[in-house]
Formats: C-alpha cells, structure tokens, sequence
C-alpha cells in the first residue's frame, strides 16, 4: 500500500475498510476475556465481511473460531491486524507481519512513549522503523482502533451497525467509546472513528485529512491531545473547515490536564495560546469537554439553523422557568421579552394564574387541565392541532413573533409532586405534539432527571423525539452552550453549518 | 398566635408543628386528582399525627375520608388550612378560617400579586388584612406548602419520612420538590422545607430566622427570587450565617430570569451587583441553580472538609483522566504534580503501561489483573486491604503525600468497551474499598452517565456510598464547584463548615 496517494495525501484506505483481519494476542480460554469481546465479537457482530482470524501461539478455538500460532498460519492474506501482544513482543509481531504482507498493524497495547521512559521511546521508534520498511501504516499504539460501520469494523458490541455523517478522530480510547454511545442516544450515526493513541505513525493530520474529503462525512469530530506538526495541522484544519463543520476538544487545556495528556499518550499539548489561535483561525468549533463535543454535534446534525440567539423559552412550572432563563442566558441565549400585544393574545390561551408569560413562558395551564382530567390514574393520549386553543394555537402564536430565532422547550422530570408517569403524560407527550408542529427552529432540553422513575420517563421522550427528528438535549448549558456555537460558527464563516433538522 | 415571640422573632411553630389539618376545595372525586395525592395522601402517608380534614361543598367521602361541606362543620379545632379553592374564593374562606380559629392557611392557588394585574394584587392585600385581623399566618399564596418529617407534613409522597439536618427555604415549588428529592438520592434528609411563593405573610426573613434558630437545622439550604425588606434580610442572613452554613441560589440573576421572578411570584428581583454584596458580606455561599444547592450541602454535609484546593486525582481511563482534570481544575481544585520519590513507589504497585502516575493517576493496571481474571462474565468481589499489593498499598502511598488535601476518585461510566456490569464490579466496587481505607478527605465522582446499563451501575455504586457514608458527585463540575466553596467558606470564616463525613 503506498502511504500517500498520487496528490500526497495519506490513503487510509486500508484503515477503514480491510479485506481481512488479524487479531493477535487473544486468549483461547473458553470463558474469553473482555478483550475477545472486544476484538473479536464486535466486528463478527457487526457484520465485517472478511475472515477474521484469532492468532496465539498457544493455538486451539475461540468459540467455534481456530485459533492459529501464528500469522505465518492463517490461510490467506491479512490487511489488517490488531495487536494485544504486551509491548516487548511487538517488534517480533510487526516482523512477521511486514513478512505476510499485512497493510495495517493497530496497537492496543501500551507501554510506549506514554511512559515517558527511554525504553518505551525507544521501541515505539523501532516499532515505526520496522513499518516503514515494510510499507505497513500504525495505529497507536496505545489505542482501541477503527469503528467504521459500512465496513464492520468495530470494537464495542453497543455501537450502532448503521453508518453515519460524523466522522471521528479521537486520542483517548474511552472518550471514543463515550462519544459514540452517548452520540448514539442522541440520534447521531458515524461514518467513521478512530482511536488513535500516540499516534506514531497515523495521526491526527492524516485522519482529519481523510475525513474532510471523505464524502460519507458531513461533520467533524475531534479530541486531541497534542499535535506533532503544527504547521501540517493548520492546513488541514483550515482545508477541513472550509469543507464541513470540525469541532474540537483539545484534551488538556489546563496546567494539570496538560501534564495528564503527556502521561496518557506522550502527547505535547502546545501553549493554550497557540491553540486558542490556531482553531479560531482555521474556524474550527472549539469546545471543553466531551459532553459538549456530543452536544455540539446535536445541533450541527439534527438543529434547523437559527438566524441569531433570540430564544422563546417554553417549559412547565414557575421555579424551573426561573431556573432555565438564567442558565440559557449564562450561556449565551437571548431571551427577549414578549410585545405586550402578543403577550394579550397567548393569554386567551394560557390565563396567567399558574402561568408566566413574559418570556420564559410556563405554560402549566394548559396542562393542568390535561392533568385533573387524567388525575393521579393516567388517561387518553391528548391531540394537539391548530385550532384547538391549546398547544396548536399557541404554537401558532409564537410563530407570529418576529424577534425571535428559535424556541427553547424546557422539562425538569423531578420537579412535580406526583409520579412522573401521569406528569410526563400530561405535560411532555401534548408539547411534544405542540414541537412537531413548530416551523421555528426548535430544541427540547430534558433536564433536572434525579428518580429512576423520571430516567425512564425520559428516555421515553427521548425515544420520540429520535423517532420524530426532533433535537433534545440534556442540560440547559448544553443547549446554550452549542446553539451559541453554531450560530455563531455560522456567522464567521458567512455559511449555515451543514446539518439541517434530520 | 402570637405573631412573634417576647423577642421579637417570627414564631413558626404552628406553620411546622400543626395538630390537625384542613385541605380545603379537595375534589370526592373516586379517582381523585392529582391534588388529593399532594395534600392528603402525602401527609398521611408521612404520619402527620393530628386529623386531616378534606373539606368541600359538595361533601362525600375521599377514600375512607369523610368530606366536610365547610370549615364549620368539621369536627374539632384546625391549626392549619391548605386551600386549594380559586384565588376569587380565597376571601371568604379565610374569614371561615378566623371564625373557626384557625392559626395558618397555606394557599396553594396562584392568580395573586405574580400575575402582575391590579385584582390580583389587591386580592392578595385583602387576604393579609383578613389574616392580622385573625390572627393568622399565611404561607403563599401560590405555593406548595410545608415538609416537616418529624411532624409528618409533606406534600409528595416520595419525600423521605426521616427527618435529618439541611433546613430548606425554597419561593418555589417545583424547585422545593427538585432539591428534596435529589437531595434525598444523595443521602441528605430534611429539618423542615417550606415553599413559599408570594410571601404575602410568611417570608424569607421569617422562615430564615426560624432556620438559624432550630437546633435541628444544621446548614440551611435557600431559594429566593426577591426580598421585601433589604435591610431585614442582611440582618438576618448575617446572624444565620453565624451560626450555620447558608447555601443561596438567587433565581432569577440574569436579565430575563429576574423578569421571570416577577412573573412567577410577584418578586422584585434587586440588582445583581446588591444581591452580590448582601451574599458576600453576610458570608453565606452564592450558588447558581438548584444543582449546585444539592451539590454544596452534600459537600457542606458529607465531605470531610479538607484544609485547601490540592487534590489528588484518581481514577480509571487515559482520556478520562485527562477530562477529569480539565473540568476539576477549570472549576477551582489544583492538582500537584506527585513528588518523584512517590512516584517511583506508586510504580511498584502501578506499572506505567497503561496507567498514568502524574497526577491525575489512571489506576487501570491496578484492575485490569482484576478484569482480565474476572473475563466478560463476573465473578467474585476482590478483597481490598493494606499489604495487598494493590489498592490497599495504594492508598497507603496517597496517604504519605503531604501537599494533598483531599482525593478525587472519578468514574466515567461509559468509557468501558465492554457492558458497564463487568468493568463496574472490577474496577469501581474494588475502589469504593479503597475509598473507604483512606484517611484523606474523599470523594468520588460518577459521571459520563449514558446508557441504561451505566444508570443501572451507577445507581447501585451510589448505593453503596450512601451505605459506607462515602459523599458522593454526579458531576466533575458539581464536586470541583462545591469542594472550592466549601473551602472557601471555611476560610472566610475562620471556621469549618459544620457538617462532617457522616
């Protein structure tokens, strides 16, 4: 495999999609360990087409797979192959491999320049020497690898088997992990991710290359801990950006966190500055921690674009109106006032005893009803169109309002004093009815989740709203916090961000 | 009643010690309302010892309850009235209330002074002229109402029965509910709450003096939107401070949120900069949403307090661990670099490969020998003690570090590639021993919450920690936000908070 195309950018080819794989270092004990799971059942069950082939010297079965001594004995050509082979023996491994013609080696195993320690060094560079030669390209070491779901590669059994338009590029193996499960729960797919470690050979120039002109991906993901080429980086931020969204969290911003990603992936995290600088002229989105990594990608997937940050904020119950206005405003939402007006139409519909109408808007009366009808016992799904001096009309209300860019649904589970069943019944399930309808761009914040009963109840809501399209987040600050970024990313750059209301 | 004691002071003793109870405008419905469950069920069911009489012209029975058509007709004196009856009702049945001798009415119907409009304000002065003339306190209108475990006054039905030390004063409602029942998740349990909308009558000053004056209440716990009497508050927030540690959100701090203060209970907000200095000068501690209340009085309650901001991290997961420090230190803790000699120690136990020895610490060598023995399918716990080479001798090395005040212990639950269950039993349970041997101030922090799997897991690990008295986070943020304060409180003050680890 040569290691750069024609036009000198890296071809990862082989990465994301091998004909056959190897899996090094697996134990044959009939109980498995987690590692089998990992390496062995999560790309058979998610569907990759080549053989997969175990390989330990002590031979025997894997399940009803042979285990063979070694890569010399596997019956037919291997692209790629996974190492869990403790650190020392690597050298030897990637020999053999050089020798069987294999295109890609991931190293799962640490104890390399992460140590910090002379000896770790010094075989990652052997490790590097002995790939060149053999025209193999690394991934790590220290690393979990490649999830590619048209390819089947994967290494999670959890991580959804349809593919996406995030791609991902991430050092750290469990924020990868993180970041695709929790991706998953709110409605993201992946084109491709990789854990990528410290990055000896494959880094992050090379995969955010591969992804800005990958056309499955159509937004950009990134946790990256340090960089070895800032120049090359910059680059190819900046051509990245230019074609689709990137969002970033550089790990270790602060002084400890620094010192942290040098013991992780022996990586050198650069000056805050010179980072600050560097994604904000290449127009990156930069955010702080993996949470905002998901949320961001949220409103750039699965958000309509608002205009600006004027918000209406509509919720249930009085305290958390409260609540949610300041922490939407801390973080960067706009809540205009409501023209006296408008604010005399919406009260024929919501009276304001119980109700607040002055953006924040509470609208529990036009639940109450909803719930002293149900009672403490439950009832019939309530139907929300226009003309119906509930939700419908209020919707269309809001709607008339020019000042604002988008609406701002907001629940707190644990704040009634009955069951969340009945509550969620009574108030969420109607609004939800109401969200569907709204042309403005709109999200829904499911927050203040304490109980188990409001856990379920929320990802019952959750489970709508994935299956209706609409964007849910689960904080206050996460929504703020990533709307705020979008716009505003929108505006530097003079463009909408790609995504659009799935 | 008098209204206040020979002193002066707010007497508050009928408003949380009753001997018998009325709920007034009650529906016989069979199937009840949702308000039958708040106002009945809930004191029943948390013992109140007196009578509870549902009143309601239409008379019938509630449950086994029978309904009285009036105040007139119930059989025995009433200390207190819970009114559920429409705002325009709410006149002629506080005069009923008089007649009958009754010493508070709760009122928990709104379409008072928060709507803004000159009816409701003037009903809302009519009703406090009724009750001087009577004699009577008023909670409210527009409130929830009163909980008081030791008397068995409650307004939900999950609020714990025990009764425990954080006094709550809450304007409102939903907020009230929220931090109970988080805080009851968090092993906090209750004096007495109150919450108390308008305060027509009964207000902040009130219910404050009667909290720093309880010798039940050991930290007091408030949610206020506005003051009436500036002057009055700094006085006694001062004296409250004195004498215990006072947690403050002042809802409604930006913009929009004190426009929405005045829309759900009537309060004039007061400036930031004013409500800054009156917090500060008082030396109480200023906080920004409910969560934060529930995770300062957890610190404030259960942590050890430590004697400064050094931290020592642990936990399990490269990029986890590099998160972890990020957030903790963004949000006030520091995190020293270990001292080499201790190092070198720590790598007796903790080999660098695949761990990280720099503060933060990944521990994960010290449980991958427990995961890989243990496989994909479980097995039996792991015994944790000094001398085992593992985390007992671990946390024996932490404990000679002289510079550190306190140790983090911090899990991200959905790091792991393998179901939450196993890595769970094989790192976290084998840590929660650890925590317990240490003689460091301690916390852990679960978060990276995303699947059902993981709140399963976690619930149970809580668990365990409100069983041990091991203080608990549910986010790096809450715990690195609420240790830095507590510290800081300790500071300003010259003395500790008073909670200790339970």
């Amino acid at each position: 495999m040569p290691l750069s195309d024609s036009s000198g950018r890296s071809n990862l080819e082989s990465v994301f999609h091998p004909r056959s794989m190897a899996v090094v270092g697996l134990s044959p004990d009939p109980h498995g360990t987690w590692l089998n799971q990992v390496y062995l059942q999560s790309p058979l069950s998610a569907g990759f087409k080549g053989p997969i082939y175990p390989v330990n010297l002590k031979g025997g079965h894997i399940g009803k797979l042979r285990v063979y001594p070694s890569l010399r004995d596997v019956p037919g050509p291997v692209d790629y192959v996974v190492s869990c082979v403790p650190a020392q023996h690597t050298p030897k491994l990637l020999g053999d491999c050089a020798s069987a013609g294999v295109k890609v080696v991931q190293l799962y195993t640490a104890g390399f320049s992460e140590t910090g320690e002379g000896e770790g060094i010094e075989l990652q560079n052997r490790l590097l020497e002995i790939a060149r030669r053999g025209r193999m390209r690394l991934i790590g070491p220290n690393c979990m690898g490649v999830y590619c779901p048209s390819s089947g590669m994967s290494f999670s059994l959890d991580f959804p088997k349809e593919p996406g338009n995030v791609g991902l590029l991430c050092q750290s193996g469990g924020n990868t992990i993180y970041l695709i499960r929790s991706g998953a729960a709110r409605g993201l797919r992946f084109s491709k991710g990789i854990s990528y470690g410290n990055a000896c050979d494959v880094n992050e120039c090379d995969i955010l290359e591969c992804l800005a002109d990958d056309p499955e991906t159509k937004v950009i993901a990134a946790y990256i801990e340090g960089i070895s080429d800032g120049r090359r980086f910059a680059d190819v931020l900046a051509r990245a950006v230019s074609a689709k969204p990137v969002v970033i969290y550089k790990g270790g911003y602060t002084e400890a966190g620094s010192r942290a990603t040098a013991s992780h992936t022996g990586a050198m995290a650069g000056s805050q500055a010179a980072w600050d600088g560097l994604i904000r002229q290449a127009g990156a989105i930069r955010v702080d921690s993996m949470e905002e990594v998901a949320d961001t990608l949220v409103a750039l997937v699965h958000v309509k674009p608002p205009r600006g940050l004027n918000a209406c904020v509509v919720g249930i119950g009085g305290g958390a109106s409260v609540l949610a206005t300041d922490e939407l405003e801390k973080d960067g939402l706009k809540l205009p006032p409501i023209p006296v007006p408008l604010q005399e139409k919406i009260q024929q519909i919501i009276p304001p005893a119980g109700g607040m109408l002055r953006n924040p808007i509470d609208a529990f009366p036009l639940t109450r009803l909803i719930l002293y009808r149900k009672g403490a016992g439950g009832g019939q799904p309530v139907s929300v169109a226009r003309g119906d001096k509930g939700w419908g009309d209020f919707i269309s209300l809001i709607e008339e309002w020019q000042d604002i860019d988008l609406v701002v649904f907001q629940f707190a589970f644990d704040i009634p004093p009955i069951p969340a069943d009945n509550w969620v019944a009574a108030t969420i399930e109607p609004t939800l009815a109401a969200v569907r309808m709204c042309r403005l761009p709109s999200v829904v914040v499911f927050h203040s989740v304490v109980t188990d009963a409001s856990w379920q109840a929320s990802r019952r809501m959750q489970d709508i709203c994935l299956a209706e399209g609409i964007p849910f987040f689960l904080s206050l600050r996460g929504a703020a916090q990533s709307i705020s970024r979008i716009v505003d990313a929108g505006k530097t750059h003079g463009s909408r961000p790609a995504g659009k209301r799935a």
